[in-house]
């Protein structure tokens, strides 16, 4: 096989975040170390690819989120900190317009410089002024700002891997990025069964801490918040308050995800040339790519094959789809009678992440209802379209300054997904979480969970 | 002056539209005829240009509403009807799947052949046998078919000024479409208030029959409904039902519609350089676009000038302001401190249609609040963007057969306009009409009315 | 069929330019009145499209040509001329950048106004004012120009036909720009033979006049020059000036052009699939079109069908082939162990341009050459692609002031065709004429005749 | 400095290339060497970007030449000879159609496996197997495709050298490949005088061995010849046979390059924004691309600054100009008022290339015309655009098989470049060298000459 000898993942000393469920300050070493093992397997040239402009190098992942947590903490709140390269606040800031100006998006396939090596010291040097800030009496706003940061870090863990995964499906021999362990792949599909409720006036978003979240600057504004039960700092987006009264009417909706087996049924039932199950835009794409099947489905001499991080393996029936587009979603479930749940809708019947439902570098694709320890996989195997656009709950207000970029100016021709997936990092999933992407887009872990009127 | 001696519009016999609110079977005529009332100032050279792909000749509009009304009620109703061209059914289906292959969007620019002048042929061929077919004693299905190709051809009778519009602001020397009559634009701007609503459980969407709509058919798929009250038909498009229960928060909205001289101040305060105040994609899109002003709007030596249907003239700044895309309309609403209304708010705040609030061949422009028939500018000036996706209303199912595709597949990556403009044909406007489109476009006759929460 | 009732074109009135050779300043009405009967079968609506960016709208060729007499004749020697609209010198001005800025070429299409019938008003404004120009004792130079604006619009009523034709192409329907008339289409083909040339040092180009061209001014500078034997003014572009010696080796040259049918042998034996036979330019071009045959060849039930000016018909083995670009006919030259001729063995075998071999618009469409007056098939079927790139002569200079962007800066990436095609007017070719295109394009009217190293 | 550390490249071992005029067998060391030497400055990740679809990434380069031997050479002459790695075929194919299907030239950033690392092993993979070939006694067919290959691999040298430039130019900060070490750049420029040649009969290209070259199979088609005087073998690729006769007219040629102190003058005379100076393609490139300096020149506040391979340093006025399109220096000449020499011109005035005239380590840089070891900087300086459009020579036959497509197949579209850089590697150049590339393109170690009729 062409490409790098792969070393085994290590997921052992992952065991210190999995039995909590929320992330603390005391994470920062985990999280930050989390990162470099997942771009471990990755050579220096596999670091440098940028595959489609939507992507990035795994290397300006790792560089930009150190350089996250230098412009939002270091910076402001630690006397005489020095970055190691001040060129590098243009080419690894991501999108922050009052940050500065900065490199180009979809050119960061041209940055052969600075080196993977080099941005292994740039996250030294970071870290160890990190623990300097923190070994003294951190603030609120400090411990707040580093939360926020490591919930940051946490996204990009999972992009470096959807990134990954795309960059070596360009590759015309399709390595893998890791082996496949999983054993329990075969273990038989859990009958599909359909969830009631009667709908009427819920509760929908995260509830905002006591005092007025609007008070308390940058920290807050972006969401952060006190949990009382706890005594211990709670972590959300903006995006996902203020909480709110939203009207349901009644429905159902499926106990599990759609899996390969059905999606099957749907190709061979013409699901891919009936313009009638699709969205006008979606059957443009579909002329113009010429697509028949999800974004990494191969078609063989022995039926379909599918590459994943694990690599390239024929399709397991029993596996949840993964890959799609919204509008491969919105026509199954058109297809299947159904539709897809509101974000609201899902928010009410979800319950709460499950300790171990994440990230577990031993794993890598998504399990069967059957073998997931969230046997109605609503977290930790694929995120979930859902029939929701991506628009402001009532009374959202973007945080002032600079972090107020962070979410809310993305809010338009995106559709929410809900949930998590085996790529989420532990600690960092919430009922509440509003994960989005447009439409068209697939290289996410994006899956699909049926609804239905009552 | 380049072009056509353009006659000047006569707007006598648009009379009996008028004072009725609703359109009936019996308005065939002057529906069909307004049509080519509002070609006449074209020449056949102007009616053959397609400007962008988004827009269509003139000549198509009217070929293509002709076809409508053949596919979908001559062919199936009327016996021996035979189309004077089979050729046209390719040429001047718009997106049917379901009806046959077509051309191509993007190409009827191409289509010199049918002349303008066989298209009138073509019209009257339709147009004697539409009256064949209604001479006897039609049936409600019927009824119900002729009613909807009526509102179709209004609706292309709005789309063929705006891409007239568009079409004639391609030229370099800019000819207007007809003459400025409107003297009052000049009137003094209205001071603006908030009006304040409290929320709550509402009402949203056009109520259904009594009886089930899809039992009923194509016809009833598509949103026709009987009304008790008056005891003909009332029609509605599928979108705008089920009538359904949507809670809102306390908020207030503007009286009146954004002016050409607020919008003035925007500009002057730098509206079109701050990238804090856009969605990530608007801000994109001026970079490519490098706008700095509306649409229409040209900068010139004594000030900008605005284009429009009456010609280019200086700006009026009492007059709304006008084509303008979504995403102006957003960042607007936030250097105001406000936003724009949700589209069950716009619904709850606004009143009915008023009689003599539309398409007037001497107008053709919008009026100032002060000078509007419906003082509040709900209706009758311009189409009022919303902080709304146009997605499926809860419970929504799209008719059956070939009809279905007429809203439902649209329901993706579009923002929702509710009210009309000074170009939406008599008896067209109803308080639950939902207008979408790209969030990125703005040669319709959109404008914005402000909200804020309480 | 859809479309214009093409009324039959009359070829009655071009006798008094058929008898004689070179073209003279009385001919100016009859090269006027030809370009209005080559439009007159086109309707306003098909004179507006502009089928792509090479090509031009048939009403733009016919006021560019009289841009051109205004702006290098009237308004310079015509005292008190004004023109009847200011702002046709933006819309109708080719590529004359020192002549002053202009609407882009591209967009042409976007020129609804001025109407064509404005155009004719336009076309008898200016000859009016040519008539009374000439009716005194024009000066030479004056006359240098003339000939110069009909040698232009001659270009122009070639370049009018192969855009109507490719206009009409992109129409669904294929309608037709004339009848046919030609009946000995069948006659049979003459076998082809070698003409042997034994090379060595020759003479290439047009001769200049004895006295010095470039004292003579923009006329002169332009190509015009007196012809000692007939003591008229003979004709040539500066491109094709200045003469000079050349040396050829020895070769032979086909006394035919290629036909269909060994087109088809092509075609069979996998012409369009072999890569070996291709430039590298070329067959990336085929991948991007997927094209398998000529520009204009359909491939049907019955056979190929091909598409004139005289309609859709089922191909004609015996005729030269038609609308090949120079990939094409490099590709079937290799096939056929042969090449092109360069352009200096075309000059050296041809003969001198027959009269009755061009355009006649009761034909319109290449003959056999058992069929063609000048039975070698020089002139008035089709051109002829040469080897050659279209480089300046050595010692070339372009004309001083805004002539001298007429031919000069075309001079890279574009193949010389030598002879002249069945739509070329009459009086307008010469052996020493040098076409020029790109070697992808094939909307012109091109063929090719084959050449052998000896 | 973000980047790499840059070693020092050191020039001690190239000294026996240097004192030869011509290649034999055994410089296959030496070469195979001088390209890894080449790219040991690159790290991993320089190695793998591809900065435009025009360029390869270096490792590519490393592999692709590595390949050429194994297709060629081992797989068809050394029994038993096996591949490292079979899908390389499919990787590093450039564009032999006749050798299988290959990846997509533009797609050959995305090839981040195999890492630099094995591409190192695999080059000595080969270059044992090489070795192994020739130590028995190797027949002269052997001898023959050992000296194509090496010539092949210097053209792979110099490209990697342009593609380098090229990648690091695109980098935000513009890292320097090599230190700079030449100090003469600023000795004073030599005055320009022109060479005046009578014309005449010339004899143009390379002599053929004196048994017929297309007897001799693969090797000799590919310009493998027999050296009469040396007996030893003498290389040219194909496109520079057969020699021929060429007559010229009178000339003169300059006797040295245009300096950048004249580029300036142009510069400052307006030459970017005169549209009468440019062929009509290159005005509207620099349209596109807003140029209005050669591609590496920067303003600056102190004036220009070029980047080059030994990085980003203030203009030197005295050195040749470099990275110029053909479009460039076509305008330029124009200004000049004089012309670019076609490439008869140029071989007749040429002498041979001297020894000590190419790529040495310690300079990459164009010297001055007094600098430079061959004063008139025929060679080793910039390769120098012609007049002459890439075209075959009079009886040129392409090699039969793969080979064949080796240089027959570019040949339209391109212009001749004469001479060889600072970067053409010893015992390449010839006086009957063609190089070619599109008349847009500038990242090539382009200049020119100027030349007159006399």
């Amino acid at each position: 096989m062409v490409g790098n000898s792969l070393t085994e993942l290590d997921g052992a000393d992952l065991a210190p975040l999995a039995p909590q469920q929320f992330l603390t300050v005391s994470d920062l070493t985990a999280v930050r170390n989390l990162t470099e093992r997942l771009a471990a397997p990755l050579s220096p040239e596999d670091q440098t690819v940028q595959s489609m402009p939507d992507t990035s190098p795994t290397k300006w992942h790792r560089a930009h989120t150190t350089w996250f947590f230098e412009t939002f903490l270091l910076q402001p709140f630690l006397d005489g900190y020095t970055t190691c390269n001040e060129e590098f606040a243009f080419l690894f800031n991501s999108y922050y317009e009052a940050a500065g100006s900065r490199h180009p998006r979809g050119e960061r396939g041209l940055l052969s410089r600075p080196s993977a090596a080099e941005i292994a010291s740039y996250r030294e040097h970071a870290d160890a002024a990190l623990h300097e800030l923190l070994e003294g009496s951190a603030s609120e706003r400090v411990s707040e700002l580093v939360l926020l940061g490591l919930h940051h870090e946490q996204q990009h863990q999972e992009l470096l891997c959807m990134d990954a995964l795309h960059m070596l499906s360009q590759h015309p021999f399709r390595p893998a990025y890791a082996d496949l362990h999983l054993t329990d792949l075969l273990s038989p599909p859990r009958a599909q069964k359909w969830l009631e409720f009667s709908g009427g006036l819920q509760q929908v978003g995260h509830p905002n801490p006591a005092n007025d979240p609007h008070d308390a600057g940058l920290a807050h504004d972006a969401g952060l918040a006190h949990n009382a039960v706890d005594s211990g700092l709670r972590f959300f987006f903006d995006n996902e308050s203020p909480q709110h009264e939203v009207f349901l009417h009644p429905f159902e909706i499926s106990d599990r995800l759609v899996t390969c087996a059905e999606w099957l049924e749907f190709i061979n039932d013409g699901g891919y040339q009936r313009g009638e199950l699709w969205m006008s835009e979606g059957w443009a794409q579909l002329a113009v790519t010429s697509q028949s099947a999800p974004l990494y489905w191969q078609q063989s001499n022995t039926g379909f094959k599918v590459f994943g991080l694990t690599g390239n393996h024929p399709l397991q029936p029993q596996q949840p789809v993964s890959n799609i587009t919204w509008f491969e979603a919105d026509a199954f479930a058109r297809w299947s009678g159904a539709r897809l749940p509101t974000e609201a809708e899902w928010e009410t019947a979800a319950g709460a992440p499950q300790p171990g439902a994440h990230l577990d570098l031993q794993i890598l694709t998504p399990r069967t209802a059957s073998a997931s320890p969230d046997s109605q996989q609503w977290f930790g195997e694929l995120w979930q379209w859902t029939e929701s656009a991506y628009r402001p709950y009532p009374g959202y207000r973007a945080a002032v300054g600079t972090l107020g970029e962070y979410n809310g100016k993305f809010m338009i021709n995106q559709q929410v997904l809900r949930g998590s997936s085996f790529a989420t990092p532990p600690g960092h999933a919430r009922r509440t979480y509003r994960n989005f992407f447009s439409p068209g887009s697939s290289w996410m872990f994006s899956g699909l969970r049926l609804a239905r009127d009552l």
